[in-house]
């Protein structure tokens, strides 16, 4: 029930819904499908920059239907607006703060996307960045599991990560992933302005965002299975980060 | 699907499931049924400890069943088996280290359970107590989540979760609540034997089992909305005492 929310169904309802500004993560047109409104769909979508774009076979488009009435075009979007990276950094310039983002690679469960949505805000954090591919987005599922904290933490969806990160870094903000071939995160110095880096649930921080990070703090683990859950996983480096800050490298 | 695994429908199953020793969490049987083979099962039930017993109308055995063949008598089975609290014990000793307990005061989702088992065994707590009532069970839901953890840590279920930590107390652990109005876990000496209690998704740690503790910890929070999800606190605080144990108090 909860996704289907963010589900929209039919040539006028999507077309309406590209027109009406709404944020769409993904449209799935039907493969082969290139008469006149359907056009006129993929020209809005190609306006509104990071629409997922998937030409898909009929089967796909059924299954994906909750009214059975798709009419060859279905499109996911955002429960919750995104905001930009900048209304990030102007949240944390307007607390008198030194930047605190939580960096999303590649996170597919709506579930940890929401719990690490709460945890960012209740760690100061100023606000959450995903990225558009491979990733969850901001479903009625994610709005529910952040128990209410997409209501204040903003959270920015981007095209590239990596590069995201190159420009964040000429802002001064320094920038840790979580690896498990890191340094203890207990090591490290995480106080001043940070961006904390969160692998997916499947394959952590990718190769090319960790080349672009300052510091890889590891969790010390002394257990017999692999990893920890992606949102606890966040919540702890998050928290390591909150205590330096409110006392100092130790 | 997952669930499913855990039930166990009909006469013949449900006694036989009580007679190999199958640890059953709950039974459900058909209210006013008093016939002879559902005094047996009833008998079984209530040689092994810890079943809870529900009388239950007709409309609700049909809907819980998925073979459609309940016989009257439906039962909860943990996919995985309970260990003794005495077990958990001496594994701490095995290792040579000061127990570490963590104890859960009715986290209801599967997901939560399994995530905090799986912390549990990354941040070296030798093992998890959970309560019988009001509280998911050790289903398959629960095995999956924890990523295999569960075959590592060991994980007792009691009837009573006060009188477990007044026992533990004269073995010399201590008990620290997570509690928003306790101080700030920074400030705790959370080194030595420790039982750290997490409470549900809902109302966190009751009255009594609080009072019974010896401390209470609370993680800091900035933010605007009430709280963290439950797997992600037991994590910060978990942790907070792997740190501590580790580095010595701050």
């Amino acid at each position: 029930m909860s996704e289907n929310q963010t589900l929209i169904e039919g040539r006028n309802a999507v077309l309406e819904a590209f027109r009406s500004g709404r944020t769409i993560d993904k449209l799935y047109v039907l493969d082969g499908c290139k008469d006149g409104p359907v056009q006129t769909i993929l020209r809005e979508a190609r306006k509104q920059k990071d629409v997922i774009l998937n030409f898909v076979p009929k089967e796909r488009l059924d299954q994906m239907s909750e009214t059975g009435h798709h009419q060859g075009v279905v499109a996911q979007a955002a429960a919750y607006g995104y905001a930009a990276v900048e209304d990030i950094l102007a949240n944390a310039a307007k607390k008198g703060e030194p930047p605190f983002i939580i960096l999303l690679d590649g996170i597919e469960d709506p579930h940890n996307l929401g719990a690490i949505i709460r945890t960012a805000n209740q760690a100061g954090a100023h606000g959450v960045i995903i990225p558009s591919r491979r990733a969850v987005g901001l479903t009625a599922t994610v709005a529910r599991a952040s128990a209410g904290a997409l209501n204040y933490t903003p959270v920015a969806k981007v095209p590239n990560l990596s590069s995201v990160i190159g420009q964040l870094k000429k802002e001064g903000i320094w920038f840790v992933c979580a690896d498990m071939a890191g340094e203890s995160m207990y090591q490290l110095d995480l106080t001043g302005p940070i961006g904390l880096v969160i692998g997916g649930e499947g394959d952590g921080v990718g190769r090319l965002v960790k080349e672009n990070c300052d510091m890889a703090a590891r969790i010390p683990m002394k257990g017999d299975i692999d990893s920890l859950n992606a949102s606890v996983a966040a919540g702890i480096l998050a928290y390591e980060i909150v205590r330096q800050r409110l006392n100092g490298k130790r």
